[in-house]
């Protein structure tokens, strides 16, 4: 998640997309920003206009003409040279796949991490995270195309280089495992499609890696180069950044080599409506409804959502809803909401919310304890102070 | 967990086998017994004599000569006629496979959830976990020789009959889903061998089912019958019985439809040594060696466990050990220590440790959120008081 500088004399930026006014921008040069998260709430797939997005740097220009996938191949197949794919080869030669998938920043919630102690980071509110119908061809079937077997020797990752690159030709890149990578069910696509259209520039037109239940660092957008190798991407976002660490590590004392990069993600929820800070009515029978989302990486589904009104003291279940998946697949996420009778005389109010995956996994109490000097992975229960008018 | 009353007239635990004296039992028909937790990091495997034991039902007596595992066979394979196989058919007709994999009852650290509000089941305390190394067959290779494919139609689970039983004929059962059971990579085994051994009488003499990385109540011992079906085990322990619900849920309200069975597990971690309300000294450094176990289900990893002795303000990493393993495969659990200052001049002393996986689920901070009327799935945060003697 580094800035480039503004050079003066050409800005590498000029070239991105314009953009929905309704985000909230936190990042212009590399653009990141997030919908205001009620609108995440309004429908189950996010809206093309409203997906979060996260940009590591300039979004690169690319005619889908010209444009062509290069894979490098196994040593000694095909004569070692790398495979050119163009876009129409991909849509013609491999079986198409669509599957529903949420993707979220690993920085999602950020901003509560940085109320703890400064994290270095954009400072994300609750919104960076969305959900989509993606279409493409599985990524196994185009590493079997080029010659890769569960037997080929050295194969241990899959590493994803991006069109995107920064002043000195660095692109951007990150790696998953070749086993997840080649396992069916795992569905991990190479999209040219979201939500029933071409992919837009700033998610990656004209291809780009989607890895379900993965953070969204390895959903590598303007996919340009697929590298099979024995190690993991060497590049920075793989190597140091996009890591968790125990709460009393610091800049002096980290080791990055120490942790692993980030790949499934654990059980989130958050509260989308209503906001922080918003002045709230009860209804007629003096019920408040509340909002939001919750989403487990790996495939894991959402199983519960609760609700309190009293600091955690007692939880209400909230009803969920979302299309069915399959067990071990469910790659997206479940809106929930709840009508909960508003305690009486109250003008301050704190709503809470965690949520249950399939494994049983929940949130912690707290964000201080899993506070980390980059300020990823929170997943803390979520909290929302309100105020009450009580009319 | 329903306990039996005992019969005047011949009481059916009579046959039950001996059990080494060092167990704490927490009932004696059937029998349930745990380790004294220091016992569990003492060697990465757990000696058979030591490992946890976990029965619903009176030991049954099985001759091993005689016996025979039966299962279904799909409709119009082989005339419908169940097969039949004796142990030396599975001995001899499959290849025999190794794991080393840990086993967690579900009811692990009950005692905790008891502290805060009453709950129904034994009262476990926090070593109703144990590693062994298990030799048999998989589960998958039996199916396929029984004519089973993913192909099957109608074959959503695979259940699993025990040949204990209480005095109706009823026998334990659970089943797990056959897409589980027949993917590779999840090892499920049918298990004859312990840590080198024939399994003892009380870890399910002459076989059982082994499934890595999900809660013990579905490693059926004593294993009698399998049944590949198109819902669930009907039996108690799948229906009404280990799943867990919101902690306001209680007798009265409880449906327990609504939640999934447990089968994979969250993760866990807990201090082994010193042990609760323990002296301890410290060295001629002034520092304490704390001990303990981490590991989580589904095959994810622990990757950290960090220890705090001020109420969790500050963290220390501890040092793991255990055997390598394959990522997505990790059965096994991490044993952890950790050599940390004591603070000066305090009498007693709170040790806290909480894991991290491979997934980077964390476990939350305390048991009341997570309570629930069975005292099932208690991960929260492991918490030792311990007074000190300064010399
Ligand atoms: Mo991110
Ligand atoms: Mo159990």
């Amino acid at each position: 998640e580094e800035q480039l500088e503004d050079v003066d004399t050409t800005d590498p930026y000029s070239h991105d997309p314009s953009r929905h006014p309704v985000y909230k921008v936190n990042s212009l040069k590399p653009f990141n920003a997030e919908p205001p998260p009620e609108i995440l709430t309004d429908s189950y797939v996010t809206p093309n206009d409203f997906f979060f997005k996260r940009n590591h740097l300039p979004v690169p220009e690319i005619n889908p003409d010209q444009y062509e996938l290069v894979i490098e191949t196994p040593n000694g197949t095909k004569g070692g040279k790398p495979l050119q794919l163009s876009l129409s080869d991909l849509k013609t030669r491999f079986p198409r796949h669509e599957i529903t998938a949420t993707l979220q920043c690993a920085g999602n919630r950020r901003s509560e991490m940085n109320a703890v102690k400064t994290v270095k980071g954009l400072d994300w509110s609750h919104a960076a995270i969305s959900t989509a119908r993606w279409a493409g061809v599985r990524l196994r079937d185009v590493l079997e195309h080029a010659g890769y077997s569960e037997n080929t020797p050295n194969a241990n990752h899959v590493q994803f280089e991006g069109l995107d690159c920064d002043l000195t030709g660095t692109s951007y890149g990150a790696s998953i495992s070749f086993e997840h990578a080649m396992r069916k069910d795992n569905e991990v696509l190479l999209a040219y499609e979201m939500n029933g259209n071409e992919l837009p520039r700033d998610h990656g037109f004209p291809l780009r890696v989607i890895v379900p239940g993965v953070v969204g660092a390895r959903n590598v957008k303007w996919l340009g180069r697929i590298v099979v190798s024995a190690e993991e991407s060497r590049s920075h976002w793989q190597q140091n950044d996009y890591k968790g660490f125990n709460p009393s590590v610091d800049w002096d004392t980290v080791d990055f080599s120490t942790s692993p990069a980030i790949q499934d993600l654990p059980i989130q929820s958050a509260i989308t409506d209503p906001h922080p800070g918003q002045k709230v009515t009860p209804d007629f029978e003096g019920k408040l409804t509340v909002k939001g989302y919750a989403w487990s990486g790996g495939g894991r589904e959402v199983v519960r959502v609760d609700v309190s009104l009293d600091g955690g003291k007692t939880w209400k279940v909230a009803e969920l809803s979302g299309d069915k998946q399959k067990a071990g697949q469910a790659w997206a996420w479940k809106l929930w909401q709840l009508s909960v009778p508003m305690p009486h005389n109250c003008k301050d109010l704190t709503i809470i919310c965690k949520a249950v995956d399939s494994s049983y996994n929940v949130q912690p109490d707290t964000v201080a304890p899993i506070w980390n000097l980059r300020g990823v992975l929170n997943n803390s229960w979520h909290r929302v102070q309100v105020t009450v008018d009580a009319h």
